[in-house]
């Protein structure tokens, strides 16, 4: 029944909250962490403990992508650990097209994470003519009139956008023209796509809030 | 029963699940964008729809925190903002200090959506001299052994941490003595903090995972 292969279920992507991906990054970045410490099964519990959440949560945030619990004995951590990247979709290398080399996009372009987890970036566009040539962590900034040429010659498959929120919209949509078809925004606008398009938007205020959160409800319990 | 001071329900903020405060964000802006369009009540499962989320769920994040609903109305958007904004901590203004002004620290100091939340950062360290006492956005670069005096005379409570890996444990350590309450941190290792001190660590890598998730199960099913 459970073999080296699982079969994935395949929900719509559009079906799955945010959340149970967030999750389900959590407990792949806790597994590799375990499996490289020589542990080779855990049980939904242990693996919810680990973040505060019930084995019922763990299991049902799994019971969505297939059946993987092996009975008295729980996850085999590298199994589940294979399943989750094929789930996540970062079992393969995704080629990335970063538009917008300002601090943010110099940061990102630097960013170690981001290779780790098959994620390369291997282009960097920019409207400024003192950037266009330019090498930044081994990446030439291109110019935009280059896009359609670049994306199809590095068959360029998500776009980071990172460029001033007045001309996101105008970037993203020439990124999907010339074929990306995942788009992360990191300008503070909310930015329309077509249905075909996935679209996330990264608001960096959000992880704030968390610990503005967590800061003023422990004053006050203080 | 209901008044416009709600008695706000205070759960201890470790029991609350990251992911409650992440949907509470995104109510609030939702909630706050329906204001500025002139709508004054939503129900629960209009509120769920805008983001895929039931009814249920909706309740179940706010019953959390009080009771907010009126019947036969459903929330009245200016109420929940202003208890969204209560529980979530940002009815107040923080002060932050941002440690590390490389490619991403000075991002994040150009960042408007902070401000916007009441996060102010009104100090930013780093370790190279040559850095320091130069501005960036309106902030002053200060030496690492300015750190107590900054932090008691600004009276910052939270830190932001974009210093190499290397180092944040260090930092970090250094800005819970000094007598900060919270911290951010953006650097690629987990740090660990006292138990009075909150933490909440960002890896910009898991917003990449949302889309290559996205993207690879519409592969799938196309």
């Amino acid at each position: 029944m459970i073999s080296g292969k699982h079969k994935l279920a395949q929900p719509d992507p559009d079906d799955v909250p945010k959340a149970v991906i967030n999750r389900l990054s959590l407990y792949l970045r806790e597994l590799q962490h375990l499996l490289r410490n020589g542990k080779t099964t855990i049980s939904s519990s242990q693996l919810g403990r680990l973040f505060g959440f019930t084995d019922a949560q763990v299991r049902k945030d799994l019971t969505c992508f297939g059946q993987f619990g092996h009975p008295g004995i729980g996850y085999r951590c590298e199994e589940l650990v294979v399943a989750i990247r094929r789930i996540l979709g970062t079992d393969r290398v995704w080629t990335v097209a970063l538009f917008g080399v300002g601090n943010l996009g110099r940061a990102l372009l630097g960013y170690k994470g981001f290779s780790a987890k098959g994620f390369q970036i291997v282009a960097a566009f920019d409207a400024d003519p003192h950037k266009v040539g330019s090498m930044i962590d081994g990446v030439c900034i291109e110019p935009m009139d280059r896009l359609d040429d670049v994306v199809a010659r590095q068959q360029i498959q998500l776009a980071m956008i990172t460029v001033p929120a007045a001309v996101a919209q105008a970037v993203a949509d020439l990124a999907i023209e010339a074929g990306v078809a995942g788009i992360v925004n990191f300008a503070p606008v909310t930015l329309s796509v077509p249905d075909d398009v996935s679209l996330v938007g990264v608001d960096l205020a959000t992880e704030l809030e968390q610990i503005s959160f967590s800061v003023a409800n422990r004053d006050k319990s203080g």
